[in-house]
């Protein structure tokens, strides 16, 4: 789809080969044929390299000597694979303008441009910015706004009074804006407490598909920009998420966890509520964590997977741990 | 929206201050304006109480003389701030009636005063009550029951023959009868064990967003009145939840769990199949329930957060436990 | 609905018993009525064989002295217990035929026989076998292939290029093909690395209701012929489930893990990225597996269950780990 030239140009770099070279899809080293574009970010691929039969290889200056192929030179490889990748990415969204089988509220504001699949619904006083994909099945609730450019992918929820930045990619089943699990104990069991505030998020933040964003109760539940979220991540009435912080799969934030800036919590993490996490924080991969975190670093809880018959030995002695440090204390008087 | 007065008839408390007072939101007591009503339950707000600028709040006798605002007198005033935010909620639900692309099979059977979204389907067999709300891509299958006044959000599922009580509210993307996860060994592989039971859910029951609750195998699995489940819980097969059980985000409960009345599993939790809680029990954040709990109480797994370097040395010697334990045996029986 | 003649001609069993018998569902043994036909597969629910009022019984030669009712007989009882719930199942899928309100692409290939629900969209590209099922809003986006018999449940979503197999069951809000969690650092923030891989699910795989399977970054994802999965499980890009190798509710795959074929994995299961595990592995509930697993068998991690006044000692000393160690090595060495 590209020549070796066309993409140094795209992708403003220098090159070294066959400006022709049509290139027309992205590969690993050892994977890549005549016709891929692969890239090696560390020296640990360089027999890969060595053997590589792809078109062309991003690369660092260093690496080009050891290239037996043409190559695209950059100081940041990965980086520029990523940028390469959004070249590649066949084009999936619906046609321009509004699918007849849309229901668009009159009191709703599309900008030019908008593409709006089948069945999608868009309620009264939301405004849907230029470019916006709205994929089949997809609901936007009353007074939501979608910002430049964001693509929501089939059958997500918006309810009412969601913003989204500009740029934002919103994956399928993802709900933002459900009700906060708020209840007050009533005399006759749990009364409900309905849940005024929205949802703000920023630009440029990704959303995976099946991940809750809930609304908040007074205020806002605020996601920041550049945010990236995995899947089936729930985020829970009144959390702050910093910028450019990255949450991977199957994360819990519980009710008014307020995290930093560039923070990155591996899948699995929990959070309880009223907790505060600061800028930089690193959480390891299902770690419970129970209080504020106020110093950079990398955090973790749990203890080590093992057979099965060896962890039980552990865990029966976890849960004497007491009595053995008493006894330990005994021997240690014993002793003095 | 309100007069100071009006919301002292509808929550049936007394007032003190000037009637005519229009209040237009909730608040919390330091972000609160003059056209805020807000609360305080605690002594421990009392510094924002003097400080407030709130047009009213709802707070008990004692707390009155402290207060600089207008007030309104209750013993419960965290119950009164939840039966207040039911007032100021905004409606946004469909029109009444039925949106012309909603399918409504011939034999379903519709109460009066229906409110149903676009795209909505609606099987054979079903009853919907009055009161109703489906909102848009909505689908109820066969010989589903919904009581009075419940409400479905967009795109939830309900698989055939799932019944659901009174005054309760679904989520979006939430799943109710799908098929519990059960399989027999063949020669071949596993052979799909058919799901025929249904799914029984009591009155004034929420169900979180993207959670599941499965069809039970042979008899129903049970939700009763009054219990509330945050987003993204899974609820397999046969099981059976107490009234007025509360729980939170992402926790699992395998098949035939029975969980008593009163009881509350925070965030994370999981409980193995075939175990029985008893009423009353809590279960904190990411504990795995994997016996049955016979005594009212609080119950825990798991290790304390620290920084991963602390961590790693508490996990190391956490697989030498039993080494850890005839060593210090060994001590013991040294010195005896 | 079925002679207890019928019933034994089609499941190939032999029966003592009136064949005129008439069977119309299946129950437990200590539930079932005169119509109903149970099953016992071990010694332990001799009881209530003996009590049973059960129309027919399937169980072993063995047993069947023990039996006070009609019986056929088998060597795997369980086995033919869920043939039989397979000949119980009602009927639940839409009319044969593209209902008017399917949005199917010119470009789509639909076989005979299939049958496809309200709402439902099928993109361009897309090749539907026979006898397929898509209920109501269910996506299929480009250039899918849906083998003959696969049965999609209401408002799942398939993005582009997903492939699933012959006789495969997907539920509800299941999302295959969403974009793998692929970011580079860029100066400005995370660059989103474009996901150019597909999915590919081999033959009679069943996904649960609302799980995830992301498409892979360059290769695809791969789910092999038999695997079942439950629901809310989070499959990352680049994953490669084995045979027959069945995953509970609420497990999470981080990307490019390997799994091997007839494994287990409990409820609540997280696995490390790039990570391997071998055949005839089975990991316990909420074990996180942080490395790969090259020997058949059972793992685990975590600490038991506890009072939390009680477990709150066991974990305090955790953290003292390292220094009760060194206490009890100081010990020792005074003794030497």
């Amino acid at each position: 789809m590209y020549s070796l030239g066309e993409l140094a140009g795209r992708l403003d770099l220098a090159f070294s080969g066959d400006a022709q070279r049509s290139l027309n899809g992205l590969a690993s080293l050892n994977r890549a044929g005549p016709t891929d574009l692969a890239f090696v970010a560390d020296r640990e691929h360089l027999p890969e390299l060595a053997q590589t039969r792809a078109g062309a290889v991003i690369l660092t200056a260093e690496l080009a000597p050891l290239c037996p192929v043409d190559h695209l030179l950059s100081d940041s490889p990965y980086l520029m694979f990523a940028r390469a990748s959004a070249l590649f990415a066949p084009s999936t969204q619906p046609p321009l303008g509004v699918h007849a089988s849309a229901t668009i509220a009159p009191g709703a504001v599309l900008a030019q441009e908008v593409c709006i699949g089948p069945g999608v619904v868009v309620e009264a006083g939301a405004t849907i910015g230029a470019g916006v994909v709205l994929d089949a099945g997809v609901y936007v609730g009353r007074d939501c706004r979608l910002g430049v450019g964001t693509r929501i992918y089939p059958n997500a929820v918006l309810y009412h009074d969601v913003h989204v930045g500009d740029n934002c990619i919103i994956h399928s089943q993802a709900v933002l804006g459900a009700d906060g699990f708020g209840f007050a104990r009533g005399p006759g069991g749990w009364e409900k407490i309905h849940q005024l505030g929205g949802v703000r998020i920023g630009d440029c933040v990704e959303i995976g598909a099946g991940t809750t964003v809930d609304r908040g109760t007074l205020d806002h539940t605020v996601i920041s920009e550049g945010v990236i979220i995995d899947n089936q991540v729930q985020i829970a009435h009144n959390c702050h998420i910093g910028k450019n912080t990255a949450i991977a799969g199957c994360v819990g934030l519980a009710g008014s966890t307020i995290i930093g800036a560039n923070c990155t919590l591996a899948g699995g993490v929990g959070v309880v509520g009223h907790v505060e996490i600061c800028d930089d924080v690193h959480v390891t991969g299902m770690t419970m964590v129970t209080r504020s975190i106020t110093e950079p670093g990398s955090y973790s809880c749990g203890t080590p997977m093992a057979e099965t018959r060896e962890w039980k030995r552990s865990a029966v002695r976890f849960s004497q741990l007491e009595v053995i440090y008493q006894r330990l204390i005994a021997l240690e008087r014993g002793r003095s």
